[in-house]
């Protein structure tokens, strides 16, 4: 039982560092595609207990084309406050990339067209805020992912 | 339709923060038990995009006891490392508390001691990390209370 937990060009070093902590906390792989908000090798990054950071499985892409062409068949679900499904929707399976956008704009325009069918959203039930903090975001769908398929 | 986030003695400014977005975008009351590790006038509280906070229904407490003083008839679960039942086991209601400890040591001995029945965790996969981000777990246990009684 893994999920693959997916970051394009993550932002904010604190916000990937506790995704670090939750995809090891539930046997998820973590996949992350530049460009980065910040250098791996940030200090940043290295504090906030990322003692841990060694332990996970972190795969790395230089951009978005190779992340796509190296997992061609890989089941994904898009979350976006684009989607108009909501996540609890998801069938969720064994394996499965759960595919998360940057902080600043979510997902790169070009996916949330051509990936409109497996586009999930996170409801959201205020006028004032328009999304989650990306990790908090993570965290909810990965628990929702595990509790599906344990 | 609305939860009731509970946070014993925060430690740390940011995760107050995204808790707040959290609850607000969650349709959920913020309830927060001095001490802090910080001034809500902070300016880390303030900026962070806490533009939002003025909307969110707050309620302060100057301790554990005006707590639990204050909110005698509501029903609580407690959200603990030492919990022996997976959260997905929660009965969640309408109204329901949902209380966190701080972030360096979660709850405090007593209210482990005395909840024993009404103690939940979150599940952990690996030997390498104990608990999550406090922001994290929060939103795992609020949107699974959302997903219930929607």
């Amino acid at each position: 039982m893994t999920l693959n937990i997916v970051l394009i060009e993550p932002e904010i070093p604190n916000n990937t560092g506790n995704i670090g902590r939750l995809a090891l906390a539930s046997g998820s792989n973590l996949h992350l595609v530049k460009p980065f908000g910040f250098e791996i090798t940030d200090k940043r990054l290295k504090r906030a207990g990322l003692d841990y950071w060694q332990h996970l499985n972190v795969y790395y892409y230089e951009n978005i084309e190779e992340f796509f062409s190296k997992n061609k068949n890989a089941k994904m679900v898009f979350l976006s406050s684009h989607g108009t499904k909501d996540y609890w929707d998801i069938s969720f399976e064994d394996n499965m990339f759960l595919v998360f956008g940057k902080e600043s704009v979510g997902l790169p325009k070009a996916i949330i067209e051509e990936q409109v069918d497996k586009l999930f959203k996170i409801p959201i039930y205020s006028d004032q805020v328009r999304s989650l903090n990306l990790a908090n975001a993570v965290s909810i769908i990965t628990y929702e992912a595990l509790r599906n398929i344990r």
